[in-house]
């Protein structure tokens, strides 16, 4: 080997072009450059390491920390380790040549030995060169671990001009010292370069320094294999990952080799009713560097509730998202991460019934939401996924057809499975169906609607009904059928009467022979046409069912006394007076009265006190 | 000028390494190739519009169309035009140099000529080479403008190795010739083709054709002179941007030179409630060529409710978004922007009030999200925001502080502003002020609690409470107060009683002297708590008020007579059950009765008619 000697030459690039280039285009965050170099650092340091493990390198391995030293004085930053080194011959290649990719090659030159692809993150060549988005001047002050190597100093101020020459290093590595721009001082700062390195830096395989202290993990759990972990370790790793989060219910070890490689801890956490707001808490990383915590196209939507870490080579970054969406590993990791999850519920749920059960109205957003967009998910869960009723009993699908089908068959077999979305609201509907023996299940989540138009599909002779859909026999219609005690003259005159007093057109007034008990005017709802206006509503639209109000059924009691009395009251004022309070009651029992209204509803029920 | 001669070579720079940096990093769209190259097509033919009026060249002009031909047999895209065309030599310089800037060197020779820099879209060179995310050879056959030039043909497949020899084309201009790539065959349709052309070349200054049919509008308003056009041409105009939507309340036209270069119309339409759904409808262009509709870091936060579309060379584009709001320009262009909509409005106010009355339900949203968040924009909206009462009518702040100060004044000299968030569930209050000749307000919009801050904040002994904040005697005090018909121990008898029937912590029960035909229970929200309730409530969080209810007032009215009657009736029973009922239609008038406790009221009032 040559001795190195003092020389100039010209980048065989258009560098004056492809460094704006670089600036503007390759990476929008200009925070990216230390994650770059860090990298770097930790690649070389993971080769030395690699090399010794072949027998290519027999001298001393020592420590291979790799250290971030900040200079506000000198205004530089520099990323020093005790990796392979460079010779100025590898210099001229590895660095002169923009976009010559070292890492590619020296994958190339081992590829068959067992491991090698592990560990080698960057891209040498051009990360380096994005040390240029905030540095004015960048030195290189290397030595190859080769035995004769000699330490080579490298300098280039973002110009097509680079100087080589000798230099004094006596131990192997690279230091790269970054002569920051004025135009990027905000880098000058502990904090913003320990939030850079926290945040990319979190889990690198090599032990990085900074101010003395090490910032990283740099053997995450996810790295190693479940049957070395106790559940402390998995917890100990989610509070490392989410500080101030509540312990999750249980977790995923991910891990997988054929067809794609992939690594990674889901946790399962305490989930609220507003999920819009728990998204983005899964981490991708590639090979120990964070990479983004944004997954939407690589983890199925409906597990996107989850937490932790997915580490894969495999999953093509930095590509359009119509390009991940149709790549085919993209698909499946997809499938591969919902079957294991599938797999995992399905496992506690025969395990521990109970625990499962108390576990269920935390993960049962999601597990609805799995069935809802995912057919082969549903296949699974159908075994396990839960329904809840009022008295806080838990059934499975199977279940819950089981108990009910004596009760809630209607007169042409179909099971009417009855629900509440608000119990507070529908409080007295739910007291009329419990008087019935009938079971009322919550289904009061954001996606409920959803999921309950994903039942009714798959189940046979299933119908879901909202418990103020009807009056509480019309609910479930069976053979026989109460008696009214008015007389169909009766009936009219009573239809009549509250029809006079109706302001709204969508309100249908009947009069109805229901038990003595239930009150005199009962409102519902019925179940298609509110389901259309729900379904608008969440939906945001305003079709054609746009401005049309709901419509509603107005119930008369026949078999009410009141209602008798009303009829009876010869006083027409009275009579009218009688039949509004009435009628006001039902509104108020639906919350549909408010506004003037509801104040005249006040008043005139203070007078009578 | 030399005859071309066919000949090989390679381009000088590592292609093979840059192209995937192009295709992966440079542009996150594939369909941006499309863009690109009819940007340069675009380029090309004003090139020679600018050369003709220079007298450089006196050729016939002709018609400058661009064509786009999409041939799905052959699987080629096919951008053709008349403009200055290439030489070999200029080939060599533009195209195989790649990141060679032709427009930058262009500007640069001509950049004394007035108006030479309008027009020059592109940086032919890397926007050519985006043509290789979607094609797998291109081809080029061009001819110079110049008198002499020769028809050169160039061709590559996206290595390293470009042919270049003579060709035929009798005619001045470019052809470039994509051959669509197995992989982005997606881009072989008519209907994909059309779409790009519509969104990126709606409105290209030269007329770009596409199967036998302009897509275009080369000459918009915006480019235009205010002075030359209608309102029926700005109206037409937002048709062509919004084709569903309903006409704008007005516009504004932007047209600046100095200290940076912008055009543009903005549109005010009329604005619903939910605002967020609203955003995204203003475009940005650069000369012409549309670049995004997310404006977010250009136009202030509360003017991206407005419609239309800004043109700026000033803006720097695919940069990071935190240089974008620490650039100089950026940030002129925000404060004049801000300051051209204030002068609108303020013009309109002065000309014509009763036509801004009318709009203003449309306006006030982002009138009063401006005095929110700009200083300066408060300075000017001041004089031209209004308030508008329960009663219809319309007042500045000082017109209102004017109409109100007689009666709405306390004895610390404090004028107290009453508004109500939801007329509809504070009707009762809304009645009971009134009675008192108090003028209440609508501040029902989301944006209202923090316009309401600002207001105080602004404005000197201005404090502005909620109608149910308290007692109607208390929202405003006064030197006088009125009498309780209760000695001092029915008083303390009444409180005793009804604390006996809370059930909640949060309720505090104070027995008052108030009007008779007040309710004989009122409650109310006392302001100070219910805003930290509020604001608690609308950042999501769950702070220190996080499981604390709503503190809530029980005021029991001592000249009620049902008060008397209560504390009259002997029957401990009976004596509770009225307590109870008045109670109950207090909760009842704030909406606070649910679930059981609402059937019970329901079921009890029921039996007592």
């Amino acid at each position: 080997m040559e001795s190195v000697v003092q020389e100039k030459g010209t980048l065989s690039i258009h560098t004056e072009n492809i460094f704006p280039i670089i600036k503007k285009f390759l990476y929008s965050d200009h925070e990216i450059f230390l994650r770059e170099l860090v990298s770097n650092a930790v690649d070389a340091s993971q080769k030395i390491k690699q090399l010794s493990s072949y027998g290519e390198y027999n001298g001393e391995l020592g420590e291979l920390k790799v250290t971030v030293k900040l200079d506000k004085e000198a205004k530089t930053i520099t990323v020093s380790d005790r990796g392979i080194g460079m010779t100025a011959d590898e210099i001229k290649k590895y660095i002169n040549q923009i976009a010559f990719s070292g890492a590619a090659e020296f994958v190339e030159q081992y590829k068959d030995k067992a491991g090698s692809e592990k560990g080698i993150i960057g891209h040498f060549g051009l990360g380096f060169y994005s040390a240029y988005m905030v540095a004015e001047k960048v030195e290189i002050i290397t030595r190859s671990y080769k035995d004769d190597a000699e330490a080579v100093r490298w300098e280039c101020d973002g110009s097509t001009e680079f100087e080589l020459g000798p230099a004094e290093r006596s131990d192997r590595g690279s230091d790269v010292v970054l002569h920051i721009a004025p135009d990027s001082e905000e880098f000058l700062s502990e904090f913003r370069i320990r939030e850079i390195l926290e945040k990319y830096g979190k889990f690198l395989p090599i032990e990085i320094e900074f101010e003395d202290k090490v910032i990283n993990n740099p053997t995450p759990i996810w790295t190693k294999n479940p049957a070395d972990l106790q559940d402390e370790d998995y917890l100990a790793f989610y509070k490392e990952l989410h500080p101030y989060s509540e312990d999750p219910l249980f977790w995923i070890h991910l891990n997988v080799d054929y067809p794609f490689n992939l690594t990674g801890v889901l946790y399962f956490p305490k989930l609220k009713n507003d999920f819009q707001m728990q998204r983005e808490k899964i981490q991708l990383y590639s090979r120990q560097v964070f990479i983004t915590d944004e997954v939407k196209d690589i983890v199925p939507d409906f597990l996107q509730l989850l937490h932790g870490v997915i580490d894969s080579p495999d999953i093509p970054l930095n590509v359009s998202r119509s390009y991940l969406q149709a790549d085919g590993n993209v698909k499946k990791i997809n499938g591969y991460i919902t079957r294991k999850v599938a797999d995992k519920l399905a496992d506690i749920f025969k395990n521990d019934r109970e625990g499962f059960e108390k576990k269920f109205d935390d993960i049962g957003l999601f597990v609805k939401y799995g069935t809802i967009s995912d057919d082969k998910f549903y296949d699974k869960a159908k075994d396990f996924c839960l329904l809840k009723n009022t008295e806080g009993k838990y059934f499975t699908f199977a279940e819950y057809q089981e108990a009910i089908k004596e009760n809630q068959t209607d007169k042409n077999g179909t099971q009417i499975w009855l629900y509440t979305n608000d119990s507070k609201k529908q409080d007295s509907f739910i007291n009329s169906a419990r008087k019935r023996s009938y079971d009322v299940l919550y289904l009061d989540t954001v996606i409920d609607p959803h999921f309950i138009n994903t039942l009714e599909q798959k189940l046979e002779k299933v119908n879901i009904k909202r418990v103020d859909a009807d009056t509480v026999d019309k609910l479930i219609e069976k053979e026989f059928a109460l008696e009214s005690v008015l007389s169909t003259d009766q009936q009219e005159k009573a239809k009549g009467l509250f029809e006079g007093l109706m302001e709204s057109k969508s309100a249908t007034v009947q009069v109805e022979a229901m038990p003595a008990d239930e009150l005199p005017v009962v409102i519902t709802f019925p179940e298609f046409m509110r389901r259309m206006t729900d379904m608008q509503a969440t939906s945001g639209q305003r079709s054609m069912f746009g401005d049309m109000p709901m419509m509603y059924t107005v119930s008369v009691n026949a078999n009410h006394p009141l209602t008798a009395k009303i009829l009876e009251t010869a006083d027409e004022t009275q009579q009218k007076a009688l039949a509004k309070q009435a009628y006001d009651l039902a509104l108020l029992s639906q919350g549909m009265l408010s506004g003037q209204a509801l104040t005249t509803f006040i008043q005139r029920t203070v007078s009578t006190l």
